[in-house]
């Protein structure tokens, strides 16, 4: 009789974390993604993104039963009808899902548990850029600031690692 | 008698962007604005971010009577359950969203009236870079192909431009 144990930390399964960058090593193009997006204007500031399939570890994925939609909008005040949220703020979302894990994977290897982790982000941006009312400013974000808050029996210095 | 006329081009009102143009040349500090994004991790791949008020024209805004909810997941191929899109798959949406926009505003400005706007998005990425497996590679995207599908009255050649 074999007794299996999955190790779970965070919530990630550590076991097929590492079996993840082991099987990356032997093979490095199991690496090689291609993830994609489909948007489809609706009416001013208004349009609609359909988030479906990708290639990722050697073939198409099959894992997604239905399509995740994404709306985005401007504000009335960006002549739009807040529809969803904008491009930049779901570009915020993106960084901050993004920082979210990869602090809790790299976490998680390590066998540092997180009991709480939360993100604040404020981008400053000129729309004198987007506007095209100077070349001189860029489109998009000019700074972003970031604040986070963490929970975890570690030692701080770990974590600050 | 007075008779106003709104001008509606695509869905956008031409006379509030020709208004917002000027009075951000009047007063460039109306172009400012902080755009926010509060994010709070689950488990393991999955995190959940809030956006809702932002500044911009002199003022915070209040035009959004609940805020908007999105969802971050990995699939099960990089540890996580799909409960939504990952990071730069949410990246892709702000960039299609931005096209959108960008192209209709611009369009609108100059009376093009746009029938159907369609962007497809496809982004390579190698996890390498993301799983620290290498110092050369980027952990972001290293290509985005975009391919558009336009319907207009306008030339080709004022659509390009």
């Amino acid at each position: 009789m074999t007794t299996q144990t999955i190790s779970t930390v965070n919530g990630v399964n550590v076991e097929q974390l590492v079996g993840t960058v082991n099987a990356i090593k032997e093979n490095p193009d199991l690496a090689r993604f291609k993830f994609r997006a489909s948007n489809e204007w609706l009416s001013g500031g208004h349009s609609r993104t359909t988030i479906d399939g990708f290639y990722g570890a050697g073939d198409e994925d099959s894992s997604r039963t239905e399509p995740f939609i994404l709306e985005g909008d401007e504000p009335p005040v960006l002549l739009g009808q807040n529809n969803g949220p904008n491009a930049v703020e779901a570009v915020l979302h993106g960084l901050a899902s993004c920082l979210a894990v990869g602090f809790v994977y790299n976490a998680a290897a390590q066998g540092i548990k997180v009991d709480d982790l939360e993100f604040e982000l404020e981008g400053d941006i000129d729309l004198h850029g987007f506007l095209g009312l100077s070349g001189d400013v860029r489109p998009g974000f000019r700074k972003i600031n970031l604040t986070y808050r963490l929970k975890s029996d570690a030692p701080r210095e770990t974590v600050e690692e």
